[in-house]
């Protein structure tokens, strides 16, 4: 790790400029870490607070080099850097956390159940599919309804259907995606673990946490899993260790599951800060970002323990009202103790612009807290 | 308070660019508010990691006018400010917390103690003292030492000498500043009491801290001061936020206190953020910072309660090696648990550099923790 002069720290460069660059310099500044973000515009949630922001664009390979310069290790904010720039950044001595070989997991679908297969991860029945009578093929084994995944990305900002039958599925085939078709889960709540794991190999597991989604979004994070069995907890934290490890992730891993009657199934991965995580930054000793930077740095990794027994977090969906300062005041009188983090973001219908995360002892009251702030911040509404 | 756009905080102009800026950065992050600072070269801590950095020389009137142009409100990182000029930016509509009538007794220590004597706070024995002869005047009724005080400022990086006879005192007056008598005050130990008062009146206080000194520098803060007498607790609280009621304080006020064996005595005053509340960032539900920011904006004050049974800081004070970078690794690997701050400024011998944190449930070993990673990062040494 370079200094270039002894008062200025290691610098990290991050490419993608959203809220989670943005939490990465609250993380960076005590670290006394220099960050550097390429953004698409000034007016980004991170570029508003980093003062080394360059403009520029993350697919164009010649851009990202001359981001790298001088960078002790270059990270992201997001997972749509194509995989033969990382791959050639890499090879010209830049420190790339994660890797393109880990990172094309979280970027391709049927690459990550391919690998997760292979080592013996629980995941759901899956094929990749080409035409509605393949779907119709998987169904006939697998039944109705049918997870049609766009294998990267997707469209129309949309990436995953569920179809009750060949119709529907033929519908989504035919926006010419390369799909990946997944057995539908019945499954009794979703679980996140989010794992850290550093270039020399050490890892830690944050504990187990209960994602709450509402048409498809997640609304809320409940740590630890409310009355989750001490077993499953160090089952799915030891699978998530061994995904990074096999995989070779460095720097963030988050691992969605669903908890099934039959056990837990590996959902999606994510190699980054991830918003299941948001709950870190009060709530345990090493918040998530400054997790991922000891990471990408190779530093040893900080304690993932709890600050308190139970932390909940809710994110802030914009409502019809962009205000949302005006309703500050009420928030913060009505509970000195919940804390509110805005991503300095226009608020938009349906857009993550913030979060709230309450904390305490008793998991009822730390939800209502958590809650209330939400959705009184969102829609002036007293819950 | 204003909201020129909707995705935009409130302004909050910082008069300075040290550190506490710089912590004032890791607060606003989350609050969504814009910083701007007003700094004298790029190179200052706090100008590193705020955006909307301006230079200028805080002396100079039509500086601080165009600075806190487009400010909600205007606050500091230092209380070196003209108090003509607050005065001037308040009389045009500025919002500047602390106002000029509180901050002088934070600026002009003959103030601060008549103020406090007239208000029945306790204070030493005190007189204003313009030749040796009013020295030992004072000596004669109040004994050798007597505390020599600059009333404003002082000279050589000092402003305090302890004089033990007539002849040391001479050659302190002879350098022909302002200068405060004080009876030397046998203390058991000291503390400090770090309380916010926002504009409407609210006020909240924070623990009392015992405050660590070596050759008059702080070295360390314990949250809360070990052992402290449940009733002198909260009498200390009780003085610090009459004090900051009596002067009108907006902001935070943090007061520095002898414990005597009669009782408890007032020495200094500062309106800011205090390093005696560093501890606060990971100690606390809310962080002086992001308490001091909610204060000058006039908003609801959060909670000020210990996010675990003791806390303590140690201060960072640049020793013979520039680089601390090279000594994170091993403190991060001895200790996950601990907290590294530094405030991105050069390495000088006896300057403070940075801080650490820690926390737990047992004083002595959080005390432990964090004086190893002191006096690692800044020696090398392994206590």
């Amino acid at each position: 790790m370079s200094s270039p002069s002894s008062h200025v720290g290691p610098v990290v460069g991050v490419v993608g400029a959203g809220q989670l660059a943005r939490m990465m310099q609250q993380a960076a500044i005590p670290l006394g870490l220099e960050l550097r973000v390429l953004a698409n515009s000034p007016d980004e949630s991170a570029a508003k607070v980093i003062v080394d922001t360059r403009l520029g664009d993350y697919r164009d390979l010649s851009v990202l080099r001359e981001f790298a310069a001088g960078c002790d290790a270059v990270t992201f904010d997001h997972e749509h850097v194509p995989t033969e720039h990382i791959k050639a950044m890499a090879e010209q001595g830049v420190q790339v956390h994660p890797g393109a070989d880990a990172l094309v997991h979280a970027q391709d679908k049927a690459e990550m159940r391919r690998r997760l297969t292979e080592i013996g991860v629980p995941c759901p029945a899956w094929r990749t599919v080409e035409t509605a009578a393949d779907v119709a093929d998987f169904a006939a084994q697998n039944g109705w309804p049918v997870v049609l995944k766009a294998v990267r990305g997707g469209y129309d900002g949309r990436g995953v259907w569920v179809c009750d039958d060949e119709n529907e599925a033929a519908t989504v085939v035919a926006n010419g995606v390369p799909l990946l078709a997944e057995a539908f889960v019945p499954f009794e709540r979703e679980l996140a673990v989010l794992v850290a794991r550093s270039p020399h190999g050490q890892g830690v597991s944050y504990p187990v946490v209960e994602t709450v989604q509402e048409d498809g979004i997640c609304v809320e994070v409940l740590a630890p899993a409310p009355g989750l069995d001490a077993e499953v907890a160090a089952q799915a934290q030891r699978i998530a260790l061994k995904i990074a490890d096999e995989l070779g992730v460095t720097g963030l891993l988050a691992v969605e599951m669903f908890e099934t009657t039959d056990g837990l199934v590996v959902n999606e991965l994510a190699m980054r800060p991830h918003n299941s995580g948001h709950w870190t930054i009060e709530g345990a000793r090493t918040s998530q970002f400054e997790q991922h930077l000891r990471a990408v740095l190779n530093l040893p990794l900080g304690s993932p323990s709890m600050a308190a027994p139970y932390v909940v977090m809710a994110n802030l969906l914009g409502g019809d009202d962009p205000d949302i300062f005006k309703r500050y005041e009420h928030v913060m009188a009505h509970d000195p103790g919940v804390k509110v983090h805005f991503y300095g973001k226009e608020v938009r219908k349906g857009r993550k612009i913030g979060h709230v995360t309450a904390l305490g002892a008793d998991l009822d009251d730390v939800r209502a807290r958590a809650r209330h702030a939400a959705v009184y911040l969102t829609t002036g509404e007293y819950t």
